[in-house]
């Protein structure tokens, strides 16, 4: 048996406990409110955490990228919905193969020519789709209103797909401070998608679904009469880019609880600080703020290269020593968790799994 | 046979021509001046590379971990150097296993109780070490002069271990600007270095090998005496970090070539801009600059989150669609690199080889 002492650093360690109440918090929102639940697999890229999600009440799972899915689809988790549009020849091949094999899978289109070469390789077995609407954010997405409309008619004509309802995700709404802000911000949005869908089924077609929505959002999007289903992501782990959106009581977002962190060993201890092994291939680079150590008040990291990070124990009130074990909530989940190959699943000390990323690095 | 435009995106390729040409140019530069060519891994991570430099006269190749060696070994890399000490019993013991499997593999200790711990592990068979030394940088290493000293007296008791020399790495060195600056900086350091190895020499203690060095600093360090042997990493490739440090003749560094880049495909044309399926999951973050587009001057990357960037079309020459596959050169190689399973290798538009990179993510 293995303990997470034992463990090589750097590694991946998942808090069970505070792991699977984020699950059951999400999933119980979300059926008292008649949602459903089609979590984000972008933040995860595991497919056991997918099983755990649907063991908990999922409809399947959401996934950014054509290869993340179909690793998703390898491991037999259901209901995939990819997020992003399938460009260009060779990955509209690939997303037929994938609709083939998993025929429940949901794909997204924003532009016409792409809708048409879709529908040209998809042939009598059909594609199934949904119009992504581009909400404020000016990312990827069609505009919403007449230009997803217009959009809309175009795939009502092509005879291999299938118009299920609309993408729409806002990611700024996400992050939206403070808490009212974000409501206001989100509601906003989303009543575009809603206007959207009433536009689309006064003209006769039939959108069942509208799916968007955040760990951010999650709170209004669940009440949000229109919404048929959310897709949030990162409350599975949470990270500290998260914890600084503010909840409902305050600053910090408490709605769920860190369950990931990043192990280290203090290599190091010249004079005033710690150097613990991990740098840029550990944790996140992305965010304007630094890992944060667990139960080291005081002490903050700042990054020292590839390999290193150094902890400044001017204020530290802790002695620490070479061969010491500091662990840290990582910036950005998503990011960091793309970076191991597997994840430890801790119940208290004990590795009770080791659960590999398999999707890990597959953005194509 | 596969071309550059079949690729799926985003993807990492490299110019064989360009990292040929930058090769030979650091190969020749240190065997004209009788230096030793033991190039760091931990760029790279890739067996292909390594076995490219060793085909071009390196004696070897550097890990800045234990897993990162573990790999190169297990693909018959020779002479292979880690340049960061194996902190605690499990690594200990690993570093043990692979110093019996690969005998000239090099360590690195820069403390007591952890060379004492690596001599008792050792036994017989023997493990062979540097010092590592601290220059200027508070990271790892002990301090060059008496401190180094000390310790080489405790390893020259341990009957298990055999000292080589000094591990002599000054991060800050490489990246100081401007190119008479930066000569200043790394003459300064290693003029530590080999005050050290006198010191051990005075002492009775044997001490042949300084090693050190790196893309920003071989030119100097490959004309200092002192030096043994050097360790640059980033030459192979290059990157827009190293672009920026300057070289004798202005501003850019063009001692190398970029052979390096990230290609993508627009994926949404929004108004005065082109979506591409490369964010934070494709490049480096770490630096406080996004990637650079090659061939579309006046246009700018910026991160649209974990999977998109948005260019920036204002000033753009070019019109650009949906499909169209773009090209970008990273904003740091080495973190870049770690992001991706396998290196496309291609000679024009032809893809001559694909290369796993095989120690990604391995930083154990």
């Amino acid at each position: 048996m293995q303990f997470r002492g034992d463990l090589p650093t750097p590694a991946l360690l998942l808090d069970l406990d505070a792991f699977e109440s984020n699950i059951a918090t999400m999933a119980a929102h979300l059926r008292v409110r008649g949602k459903g639940f089609r979590p984000h697999g972008k933040t995860h890229k595991c497919p056991e955490v997918a099983r755990a999600l649907v063991a908990a009440g999922a409809i399947g799972c959401c996934a950014a990228r054509l290869a993340e899915a179909e690793v998703f689809a390898d491991h037999g988790i259901p209901g995939l919905l990819i997020t992003t549009a399938v460009i260009g020849r060779d990955k509209i091949a690939r997303a037929v193969t994938l609709a083939k094999r998993a025929p429940d899978t949901i794909f997204c289109v924003d532009d016409e020519a792409n809708a048409r070469d879709l529908n040209a390789a998809a042939q009598a077995a059909g594609v199934t789709v949904l119009v992504a609407i581009d909400l404020y954010f000016g990312r990827t997405g069609i505009l919403p209103g007449a230009p997803a409309l217009a959009l809309a008619r175009v795939i009502a004509t092509l005879k291999n797909l299938t118009l299920m309802g609309l993408q729409s995700y806002d990611g700024d709404a996400a992050h939206t401070t403070p808490f009212d802000a974000r409501k206001l911000r989100t509601d906003g949005s989303m009543a575009q998608a809603i206007e959207t869908k009433a536009m689309l089924e006064r003209d006769g077609i039939a959108c069942p679904m509208i799916t968007g929505g955040s760990t951010g959002t999650y709170r209004f999007d669940s009440e949000n009469p229109g919404i048929t289903e959310l897709q949030p992501g990162s409350f599975v782990f949470m990270d500290l880019d998260y914890g600084r959106i503010g909840g409902a009581d305050g600053p910090e977002y408490r709605d769920f609880k860190n369950a990931l962190t990043v192990v280290t060993t203090v290599v190091s201890r010249p004079p005033g600080f710690a150097i613990v092994d991990g740098g840029y291939k550990a944790f996140s680079t992305d965010r304007p703020f630094t890992p944060r150590p667990v139960d080291l008040p005081g002490v903050t990291y700042g990054w020292a290269g590839d390999e290193h990070g150094r902890l400044n124990l001017a204020d530290s009130p802790r002695e620490l020593k070479v061969g010491d074990r500091l662990e840290f909530i990582p910036p950005h989940c998503d990011p960091t968790v793309n970076l191991y190959d597997s994840i430890y699943a801790l119940r208290g000390d004990r590795v009770e799994a080791v659960w590999p990323i398999a999707a890990r690095g597959k953005s194509q």
